[in-house]
């Protein structure tokens, strides 16, 4: 079977999409994107995601001629031409094709992508043994809360971590603990607190994140949004990280300290089972 | 007449140039670029670029398979094939086309991108009332010295000078000035010494900068190369900024505050002159 993409109003062979080398996606990193979760034929916070989406195209003064209606609509349709229930779904938004010029140029068409691929959500199984984790300084730009396609930062570091060893990067920027390369922070203190970056320029505001902390307070857990450091983080009972295609993924060892038993612990367990009890729920 | 460019091994119709959308300069600013002078059908100092570009590469560890030789006869031939005697020659690797992937991909072939575009250099009497300059906080990444085509903080820094009423955008990173958002930045201090940012991983190893410090040299003026603040720049006689395309441009209004007379002063002046001759003495 084929697989199908979508390029600017089109439903077209993946292997045919094709843009012009002056798209300044390509040549100025001049866009955004979301990642989503499709699970069980649904999008999973989708709002959300597109909520961020939009709010990403505004810091970046893009417009995009779409509805949140419209772009739901492309993204259930591709799913179902792929043939495929559960999958992440790959949105990307660039200014435009123009002659290459350092400023940004008004009134050209934005591009867009949309884009699917198969997913296996992870069980609580599967982490018991967590991951492992290397902190590396945070050398990306100032603007983290634009989901910038400007990743090559994140990407270096995340290949970086893996050199190591590791299986992720946990980004420092001034001895604060910012999130990891392509996903959010959070700990578990000794208090049993849950704790993560408070939302500024230095990090993304998480979509997972943001349903993790929901997910968190409804089972009784205190949430404390706020800078901490990399020693309070080795000292954390408990430590994982967040994205859309990861959802909840123990960190067990951070560095060359084992963070609490070395297994994956109680709290980040009951959330991974309330996020996929949150999943389930949906329809 | 068709605008001819080269893409990956073949010289085709601009217009008809064409990359796949999962090509990682497009999805993560995977990539680097060069931007050459073609001056009456020479190109200037070539070999400096090349190796920054392969410098370039190096840092983000993409190899590209061509040798300096076979580089500058794809831009020569572009030159000719598009009927400029002066031009801008822009090009681009990136890592190649690849499934999404955080990680850095191995084996994939790098993409190749080379375009040129006709150019007219300035003149002494084009500047005589030099440009303007807005300092704006560096907001980049903390590898400024890879010529990376993560371009984003860059090109919307620049926008806001312009928007603000500049022509500039001047960097200030923790009241150290970097550089313009695409050039090198010198001030002439008091005692008529030529002074511009030392090199480290805040500032690009420019060429044209690394040029302008060699005529200096050459005409009996001092060169620092160390770091200044915001204050010391605008306390400067003289200040200008050079890049490939911008050659050298005198800047006579930083902020608010005019700098020396508000005309391109004699040291700049001279330097601008230094360069026209050793452009003319290229054969």
């Amino acid at each position: 079977m084929k697989r199908i993409s979508f390029l600017n109003g089109n439903f077209i062979n993946h292997a045919e999409a094709y843009i012009h080398i002056e798209d300044r996606g390509m040549q100025f990193a001049d866009g955004v994107y979301e990642v989503i979760l499709f699970y069980k034929s649904q999008l999973i916070d989708n709002e959300w995601h597109l909520e961020r989406l939009f709010r990403s195209l505004n810091e970046m003064d893009i417009k995009l001629p779409y509805t949140y209606e419209e772009l739901s609509n492309i993204m259930m349709n591709l799913c179902q031409q792929n043939n495929l229930e559960n999958a992440s779904v790959y949105i990307q938004v660039t200014r435009g094709v123009t002659n290459r010029n350092q400023l940004i140029p008004e009134g050209i068409n934005p591009t867009l992508i949309v884009t699917v691929s198969p997913l296996t959500i992870t069980t609580p199984d599967d982490l018991i043994n967590g991951y492992s984790a290397i902190t590396l300084e945070d050398i990306r730009w100032q603007r983290c809360d634009i989901k910038s396609i400007s990743l090559i930062a994140s990407s270096l570091s995340k290949q970086k971590a893996v050199d190591l060893g590791y299986s992720e990067a946990i980004f420092v920027r001034n001895n604060t603990v910012t999130e990891c390369s392509f996903s959010n922070l959070f700990m578990v203190d000794n208090n049993d607190n849950l704790v993560t970056k408070n939302l500024d320029n230095h990090v993304l505001a998480g979509i997972t994140r943001k349903r993790v902390i929901e997910l968190a307070k409804a089972a009784g857990i205190t949430v404390i949004e706020k800078p901490f450091t990399p020693d309070e983080l080795i000292a954390a009972k408990e430590v994982f990280a967040t994205s859309t295609t990861l959802l909840i993924r123990p960190l067990t060892k951070i560095n060359e300290t084992i963070i609490g038993t070395g297994k994956c612990g109680s709290i980040t367990t009951k959330l991974i089972k309330s996020y996929q009890q949150f999943l389930n729920n949906i329809d």
